[in-house]
């Protein structure tokens, strides 16, 4: 797949260009480079090197520069580094010739001195849209929009409008939705490429437009605006202010970045690591990522065995129990994290909702019975046959069985809960619940132990 | 945000519309009704009711029905209950005017007989193209794909292109790219619509087209094609055969889908459910897709038991030993969740391949050994404050950092090898990593406990 050229072909073409570039072929470079699609040309660009690079920024403008750094896929905290490595007008040129998203991205990066001795070297007009964007909060609308759109005046007629289009398609970061103003540029109405394409030239915009628009606020939160372009298949989703102006756009592509995001973020905070964790970052980093979680559940743990500690004197009649621990455990953690996943993704994707949160937590109680009643029936036959005794069998399928229906309701109860307080239900992590669920399941287990002790000892 | 409507507005809006279908009103009703975008029309559709729903068959014709039922969010086995609401001809002809990789998805869903029931009342066309579409692997690039794209020939110009587009601009998925071919339909460049409208209209299209097209073949896998999609923000792929002939168009919001589905999936997997549950399903359904893990765990879980028996005589001098068996295998699995899970978002999301995999295993062997001594160091300073024994401390902190460990290689190892083998390595769920790691950690505990027995009994 991809292109007509195989994998070695490619690897050949890159060869071949950075040769062309150690030579100073400057034209003959560029014309090679330029059949590259720029998602290409940033792969090239970030796996030359920084000597290769400095004849990259010799040979091409900053405003050819600006559309290689938008397609670039790199971590967030890397940029500073490529920054550095150009001349500080060529970098502050390179950044106002960038979409105003891509751009506020990386120099949100930034320390502020470093983001000022580029800003200074712009021209007042990009500056201050680059401002406006690095006011909002991160993770909103406001904050990942892009202010290149093309909007056009109610009363303009489609011929205006496709000229207007036009004009704009080299810089708007989509040209396949006009958006619709009145005097105030306030956001009146929308209509598609394909809409203006196949009506009349002379008809006028207000009467072809869909007036009822769906939009986004600036501080609406992202993941919410994602779900908007979802459902409805939308490419962009205008953005308004407060007082209803229009000031900026979202489009697909940018979505599908959130949406990744989210996915992994949810994934990574099941897992128990901090912050997504890249293939590349050094062990020293990765270890700072997991650490804090480790040393948080160790703590956890500790907990576990003071309060198991109570129960040292039936542990020392009966060794035989101590067997069961991870089996019980085990399993009242893995269903508790089984509930947790469903909750934290229905309310992540906005499946659960205030209405029917209720009816979660009902499902999640029968489902635990079920579940928990045959894990029960399954572990007393297990032990009945291996070590022939019913007794034990009895008071482990009995432990397991409490213990998943309790772990099962705690597992869709704490991120309702954590949800309910305003806070990302996700950060109820699943090692989390797991080490809260194997202190309930092994205080179950030895309470019932310690109460039929005469029986099994 | 949503519209310029709040929800209160919308909720008496369907209640309105739902009034006027009982009153037989039909054209107020079409006229209310059609202002409203697809999405909101099919979420009205699927709320009303079997009655309400009997009218909106009566008022709307199959092909205003086709577009409600292409942008329902209904899971697939529902798809069934609503054409059995309507009457075969009726839920035939809106399926013949479905965009065809909807309608396959309908299709997909139907047992054979019911599926033919459709395709005897469609014409030999439709019925062609949806058999074509029918054969291809699900998650692969031709299941996922629709026919309906806009194709020209190269030596066409500008003007005639645009004149194809609009005539196919109601039908079509996507009019902004436009698909150059051949005599013989293979794929040969691409266009814009962008590229399209600021070209005059007398120049050949083959002197404007873009001739590196990256398209999928048919066979590709779905996450290979959402890659592509996501990586060069396409609004849309082509999809070519094995003799490279134009097939059809994967578009964006079908990506979407795709990149949701799989991010779920991953996630569903690191949680131990065998398929994506979802908060509507009973809770019976729920506990059968929860159970299969839970009952395989506890079996592993039963051999955890049966290898601990072997220490039992350990077990009995120091019960002491026992209160730690669920901090030391609570702290493996965890690790090697963390480890689990960074290897299996990075085989999915491509950031690991072949060439890397090493420096991944390097680097978590490195991040073990670190979080390893981190913890053990904690753990013995946690043990000798509480318990007042510097051996018990050390026995219990020396099994934590050999576990961890362990427990990291084994999370990054175990979803390479079954990459390698050509499985998904989100097989090697949450669940399974972590009761692996509980046998190991555990005989490593007590292993060492009954080497050092005579200095803790």
């Amino acid at each position: 797949m991809r292109e007509n050229l195989n994998d070695t072909a490619v690897e050949l073409n890159e060869e071949f260009l950075k040769e062309l570039l150690q030579l100073d072929h400057i034209e003959e470079f560029r014309e090679n480079f330029f059949t590259l699609h720029e998602y290409d040309q940033a792969q090239f660009y970030e796996k030359v090197g920084p000597d290769i690079r400095q004849k990259i920024y010799q040979f091409l403008s900053p405003q050819e520069m600006a559309l290689i750094f938008e397609a670039l896929e790199i971590e967030d905290d890397e940029y500073e580094a490529y920054l550095n490595e150009m001349e500080t007008s060529y970098a502050a040129g390179m950044l106002s010739y960038m979409n105003t998203d891509d751009a506020v991205d990386v120099l949100n990066e930034l320390d502020e001195d470093h983001r000022d001795s580029f800003l200074e070297m712009m021209d007042s007009e990009t500056v201050e849209e680059f401002h406006e964007l690095l006011a909002y909060a991160e993770y909103t609308a406001g904050a990942i929009m892009t202010t290149e759109y093309v909007s056009i005046l109610e009363n303009s007629t489609v011929r205006s409008a496709m000229a207007v289009l036009r004009k704009e398609a080299p810089n708007a970061e989509t040209i396949y939705y006009v958006f619709v103003v009145d005097d105030d540029h306030r956001l009146t109405g929308v209509l598609s490429l394909r809409d203006l394409i196949i009506s009349n030239e002379d008809t006028i915009i207000k009467e072809i437009m869909k007036e009822r628009v769906v939009f986004a606020k600036v501080t609406d939160d992202q993941e919410s605006v994602a779900q908007l372009i979802k459902d409805y298949n939308f490419l962009a989703l205008p953005v308004v202010s407060e007082n209803n102006e229009l000031v900026g756009i979202i489009t697909v592509d940018d979505i599908i970045d959130v949406i990744e995001e989210e996915a992994s973020d949810d994934y990574s905070k099941l897992a128990g690591i901090s912050d997504v964790d890249d293939v590349d970052v050094n062990p020293f980093r990765a270890a700072r990522k997991r650490l804090p979680w480790l040393i948080m559940l160790l703590f956890l743990g500790t907990l576990t065995a003071s309060l198991m500690s109570r129960f040292e004197a039936t542990l020392d009649q009966v060794a035989l129990l101590a067997l069961f621990i991870p089996l019980i455990s085990g399993t009242s953690g893995n269903s508790g994290t089984q509930a947790l996943a469903v909750a934290v993704r229905g309310i992540a994707t906005g499946e659960i909702d205030g209405k029917n949160k209720f009816k979660l937590l009902i499902r999640e109680i029968c489902t635990g019975l079920i579940t928990g009643i045959v894990c029960g029936i399954v572990v007393v036959g297990i032990i009945y046959f291996w070590q022939h005794s019913l007794i034990i069998g009895l008071l482990v399928g009995a432990a397991i069985c409490c213990s998943i229906v309790v772990a099962t309701i705690a597992g869709s109860f704490i991120p309702l809960l954590i949800h309910k307080l305003g806070v990302d239900p996700a950060v109820a992590s699943g090692p989390f619940i797991t080490t809260l669920n194997d202190i309930t399941s092994i205080l179950i287990y030895l309470g019932l132990a310690t109460t039929l002790i005469s029986q099994i000892s």
